[in-house]
């Protein structure tokens, strides 16, 4: 059967379409999402909910000059199939193909690469300032991205700026979870939220049926004609059109058809925190917006009380537990390592100058797989290891994940356990106690070269490496800072290899260099083994770590090269 | 003439006096402020504007177990005064006596250490949260804060907690400099001002005269018997007291007897800036409520229509920067460099990730004079080395940075600058074109040691030694990222010494040695000399160089050791 979607090459090609016809395409568009994401994984419930809003938006906007800035961008796959990537629609989120996320490179229809929230008003402020006039700015803003406060920063700068932006607020009460604050709740009622907007001088138009195609239009004609910036209030339904993502949109925020066997360290963290807050008072798991991502659902469940979802909100999830520590609470906040950095300043103003005991729970820490660039947690171990009072570990398995956990809540100062997406595959014979700064010889030592490995994506290449072939010590260096001197001391005449999945500037290795050089001894012969930065995109796991050399067979060509110098 | 100061020693002091005697009091501190001021430097324009405003908090409260947070910090002297420091009131600022920002470490009185801006209702979120029962919470926010987003991350979750909250809002119309955007319009009006709050859930009272110590002590009587969370909109006059700081509030912010000689790379900066914007209109210039202190003052008058003041909204500065450039501007943000890491998911995210034309002027990098912790500016080189696509310089005197300037506006691609509050004393011979990662010997090379200096103060203390002593070469390592491959490949059989005013971890320094282990070859023998980070704390920029290694004499002493180490 012929469709209509064979008929839209570009945005162009639906100007024509009747209203009936773009509510055929919307079915169409949506029926593409689904066969994709169910067979490939990815952003599915924030996707089917704005198929008619991108349609109409495309309809109405002419976004080859008028300029659509996607907040978050995980909304983006209707926006790509109308935009020329249909065809190629199917290889979404792989190596090569079509990324999950706006991608500049992939189409001038994409304004900007974003994967973070709350930056749109931002954005389109800068294009208002510089560069587009006689264009149309508009900014999709789901209603979860609301609580972040970069967008108030932009609000406040709107009227300054004097000239016309459109929001375009879809607002589904959600963020990834429900919805909390106070934010959401006026965002729901129609007359207080004409009154802040109107504070910015922003007019207000709203609320319209995000599912009604010709509403839809009518709105952003509307918006195209106003003289005004102007925010337009959608209703949308996640998961629309998708009756188990409709139930569950939470569930399939972020899809995946295969789940990984074996358990995920956010599950393993989720559980262990619960235990211990279940016999510690003190103990709170705080989230911005990711109760299931991180494992923290469990801590909600078992002791709801010590659970706090603070929305998107990074800054504030971060600052608020220093100020919970400063009053003798024993805090956790578990986050990606990517959305870590939206709170860098409090990592060191707030949390660490003050030697808070708040422990950082990073996940998604080292590679990401499917989600590209913006979401891979590389940089932690860099912008972590140079802060006063910080302590970072990093469990090689869920067995010292639980250990580590286990050891925090009696510890008393800034603490960060980062650990990966990867499932853990070797079974370890060695488990010894956690004590600061502790490292594990994995292996008998005595041989010339050892590696030293950070986390357990790296400890688990080196261990396959060694069963295999052997010829070298494994060490894992479950600290990344402080960093174990009795091992290292000991190192000093040997030939290293050092192992992490995360950028080589100012990463591990490099701190292992700084070790010997700020002890006035010799760097030993040692290869970093670290993340490229050029080699991240939306990719597998096992591809990411390939493409980056993480593989036994480079690994033993590390060993090898060693070798030689040593003869 | 005896004084009612003499008798405060405590808060508790002051429970009995009457409003007369409350009133004499404040013009007792406010004396005692100016006198201190004028003669050691110091924030002066915003503690004479609490003056009243605080002996009214401490009338109502008491704040040995109720918390007060101040907000930025840098109104804390009649606080610091009022809770028995006022004997030590004339050591401020300086080497082991009084902060000029709160301090745990210094009395009980200190409910956190702060320093940057808009945490502080964060802060009191998280006391809420967590073992203040019974006790009452007040934040002091300054209106110029009110623009930090983070705020509203943090009134978004004050009626989820449902406990207590009391915010006092400093209404003075300026931040550092005049308040911009619709925050400052609406928190003048106030029907409007009122509204907002009720969306937080948040009751509202004011405006009450700052200056009226009556008027102060029933309002904060309301507050403190209320049920409900509340704000309490105080207007005062920043600089009030003092003639000179009531009519220029932004020049009096933070005072200095002494005015450096020699001039500032802030002006320099400045000054270029709007040479260079005066001719290329894709040029501008940013500033988070900070045009004198950055010395963008000088684009503001001489090209207004590309100045730009988000107010103290980093975040939003930056990535709506990053949309100019996208948008084919060439924007700079100049910055302090404790200020940019508010906005480092920025950096990343928004301006490397979309490999933006951005220049971050990064100034007060390295040691900052009489601050404190907070202020200094010694993580940058470490959290911008690792970022992707960045390119870092430091210029070693002001023709240098001139030279940057001029060659940056044809660089289409992130860029850091960073310079120092440090004024420049050597005068160099040498001045080689700027070409990225390009460094200069500044000495005729062959010595068997190489001194790698990075920025101003860096360099002006290797050619001092030089000078005087000699037997070793100087090169100015001006570009931090990339680094010049021909002169470390030059060096490879040498010994080196990397002098940075930053941390160690992940400096400059520690990516001398990345270099040479990336290439397979050998670390030199090498000295990092970097910052103490245990060695920071409100002293002269000479105490902190001293403090930290940054003399003729140590650097002498590592020379001797390399030489040693020779033989």
């Amino acid at each position: 059967m012929s469709k209509l979607l064979d008929l839209v090459n570009s945005p162009k090609d639906i100007k024509s379409f009747d209203v009936g016809q773009l509510e055929e395409l919307a079915r169409e568009i949506r029926s593409l999402i689904l066969d994709v994401v169910l067979k490939k994984g990815g952003h599915l419930s924030s996707n089917l909910g704005v198929v008619e809003l991108t349609i109409a938006l495309h309809y109405v906007f002419d976004f080859s000059k008028d300029r659509l800035i996607l907040d978050v961008g995980h909304q983006c796959y209707a926006h790509k199939i109308l935009t020329g990537r249909k065809d190629d629609f199917a290889s979404l989120r792989s190596n090569g193909g079509i990324a999950g996320f706006p991608k500049r490179e992939e189409s001038i229809y994409d304004a900007a690469n974003t994967g973070h929230s709350s930056t749109s008003a931002s954005l389109a402020c800068g294009m208002l300032r510089y560069g587009h006039d006689g264009s149309q700015i508009v900014a999709l803003i789901g209603d979860g991205a609301m609580t972040g406060g970069l967008i108030y920063e932009a609000f406040n700068d709107v009227k300054t700026i004097g000239k016309k932006f459109i929001a375009v607020i879809n607002n589904n009460d959600m963020s990834i979870s429900k919805n909390v604050g106070s934010v959401a709740e006026y965002l729901r009622d129609l007359d207080t939220v004409r009154q802040p907007f109107r504070e910015y001088g922003i007019k207000y138009y709203g609320s319209v049926d995000g599912h009604n195609i010709q509403d839809l239009i009518k709105a952003f004609t509307f918006a195209r004609e106003c003289k005004n910036s102007i925010i337009i209030n959608v209703h949308t339904q996640k998961g629309k059109g998708y009756e188990e993502a409709e139930k569950h949109p939470d569930k399939y925020h972020s899809y995946s058809p295969s789940r990984a066997e074996g358990g995920s360290f956010s599950s393993c963290m989720g559980k262990k925190l619960a235990e211990l807050a279940a016999r510690d008072e003190r103990i709170f798991a705080i989230t911005a917006a990711m109760a299931d991502g991180t494992g923290l659902d469990a801590v909600q469940k078992a002791v709801p009380s010590r659970f706090v979802d603070v929305g998107i909100a990074e800054e504030h999830a971060l600052c608020m537990a220093s100020g919970m520590a400063m009053s003798g609470a024993k805090p956790y906040f578990a986050v990606y390592s990517s959305f870590l950095q939206r709170a860098y300043d409090q990592v060191i103003h707030d949390m660490c100058l003050n030697n808070c005991a708040v422990t950082l729970c990073i996940d998604r820490a080292g590679f990401v797989p499917g989600d590209g660039e913006t979401h891979q947690g590389v940089y932690d171990i860099s912008f972590l290891r140079s802060v006063k009072n910080m302590t970072i570990a990093a469990p090689k398995d869920f067995e010292e994940l639980n250990a580590l956990l286990e050891w925090s809540a009696d510890f008393d100062r800034p603490l960060a356990l980062r650990y990966p997406k990867y499932t853990p595959v070797h079974k370890y014979s060695v488990h010894l106690p956690i004590s600061e700064g502790s490292w594990e010889w994995l292996t008998p030592g005595g041989a010339d070269i050892a590696v030293l490995a950070c986390g357990a994506a790296m400890n688990d290449l080196a261990m396959s490496l060694y069963e295999s072939k052997g010829g070298f010590d494994v060490i894992n260096a479950r600290f990344i800072r402080p960093m174990d001197a009795g091992v290292l001391d000991k190192l000093a005449g040997k030939k290293l290899i050092t192992l992490e999945d995360g950028v080589m500037s100012g990463g591990f290795g490099s701190g292992v260099a700084e070790y010997y050089l700020s002890k006035g001894m010799a760097v030993p012969p040692m290869i970093i083994k670290a993340v490229d930065e050029t080699k991240l995109t939306h990719a597998s796991l096992k591809e990411l770590m390939e493409m980056n050399g993480f593989t036994q067979e480079a690994l033993w060509r590390d060993v090898a090269r060693l070798k030689n110098l040593c003869d």
